[in-house]
């Protein structure tokens, strides 16, 4: 099931999206956050007549570094022996169509396309594999926001990749997928209809695999409902600059479209 | 004022600190968090009698790196040009008398006594140095506690600095208090009676002192209501082991005592 957060006339609420084709998905409301059993509220409107927001409330984002060999290669990096993780804060995340707003501090800011695992009800506490594979609640499409000058000069990761708006997600969260194998992409370009492809990976070639992360993760730090590990980058990133859109897909997810503007 | 987050038999309450010996300290129940006005309950009970939790509930900690000069020289990096940031999740904060709990994979954990600052109602977004006073609500003690064979091997801190239990905070929220230039100290020890010095610091040898960094992280990111800054260590930072106590103190605002143990 794909699981939304959206505002409508009435407030914000959750629901669940229907239908096949871009045109008639419908939104079917419901009474809770969707980690438990939920009931709809008979509340339906059309997508297209509401405002999505990023899936879910996190408390945490946690991002994983050089998670694909051709993206480590790229930027000159060898592969990581355990796995590489930074942490965005809740402020950096916004939803679908959200502007990404560079700040002039940030001159190289890029696109990093990802698979992103949402944590379930249970939460994650030093779980090994199969424990990980429980607590998943599901996935949506995430876009690891990086200055690249920034990480490049600053001692650590946080500035480069912390910024508000630097983590959009969205546009659902799909709960029935096997992410073992699906195509990761990302377009760019200033024409919604002339979109330039700029990453194009597959999940299979992910260095630690979905369970290994969350399991190595919750050995460090306790996941919380709703906390979300972005499982890193394919090859292809590169910049982006006020006035274009940059479109990043997952496979059996969906796509999670975002402006950028110039915050100053 | 000292505003303190505590369990006592019917709950968890926020309430104001009174009274000066330690012996004779009180704490009277109020109705709400403490960051607008707030009303006594008429509750009160001593401080002895109650079990202090972290003072507030943060979204986030933002660590500061190498903002003193000793401190900066022991560890043997030059001092940055600008503040040097990092996140510690919410997840790794814990109370006075909480243990710090050491994970197997964790080889030399030390302690790093810190001035911690807190973010009142408004929170901060993209303000100056002013507009960073006004945004503070306080003041507690923090312990920046840092797996250092990590944080040397990874390549990022995320991982030697973010484990559950290893950011201590409290005991409280001193409101009034001018932290120019205030005593920043550690000590260590198996023996409450005998605890030996290990840090022992001043606020005015801060590399960029608080309004500076309050401004600084609230243009990368939104500061929201509760969150804490952790101001940077001064020089003699050591290792602390299963079985011992380690005490942070701050002039003027208390002592936050905690017990190490091993997680595994």
């Amino acid at each position: 099931m794909r699981f939304a957060r959206f505002v409508h006339a009435g407030g914000v609420s959750f629901g669940i999206v229907e239908g096949e084709a871009q045109s008639g998905l419908t939104i079917a409301e419901i009474d809770s956050i969707p980690f438990q059993n939920v009931r709809p509220t008979g509340n339906r409107w059309a997508l297209a007549d509401v405002r999505l927001l990023a899936p879910i409330f996190s408390s945490k984002v946690i991002g994983i570094g050089r998670n694909y060999a051709d993206h480590a290669a790229e930027l000159g990096n060898e592969l990581p022996k355990e796995p590489l993780i930074f942490i965005k804060p809740s402020t950096s995340v916004i939803g679908p169509n959200d502007a990404i707003r560079i700040p002039s501090v940030a001159k190289q800011v890029e696109h990093e396309a990802e698979l992103a695992v949402v944590i379930g009800a249970s939460g994650a506490r030093r779980v090994d594999r199969a424990g990980a594979q429980k607590a998943i609640f599901g996935y949506t499409v995430g876009n690891d926001v990086t200055a690249r000058d920034l990480q490049r000069s600053d001692p650590q990761w946080t500035r480069a990749k912390g910024f508000d708006s630097f983590c959009p997600l969205g546009p659902w969260i799909e709960t029935d997928l096997d992410v073992s194998d699906l195509e990761v992409r990302c377009e760019v370009g200033r024409n919604p209809d002339a979109m330039e492809v700029r990453q194009l990976g597959r999940t299979k070639d992910m260095v630690f695999d979905v369970p290994t992360l969350v399991s190595y993760v919750s050995h460090v730090m306790t996941l919380l409902p709703g906390d979300v590990i972005l499982t890193g980058t394919p090859a292809g990133v590169s910049q982006i600059v006020s006035g274009e859109t940059v479109s990043v897909s997952v496979q059996g997810i969906g796509e999670l479209r975002n402006p950028v503007v110039s915050l100053d």
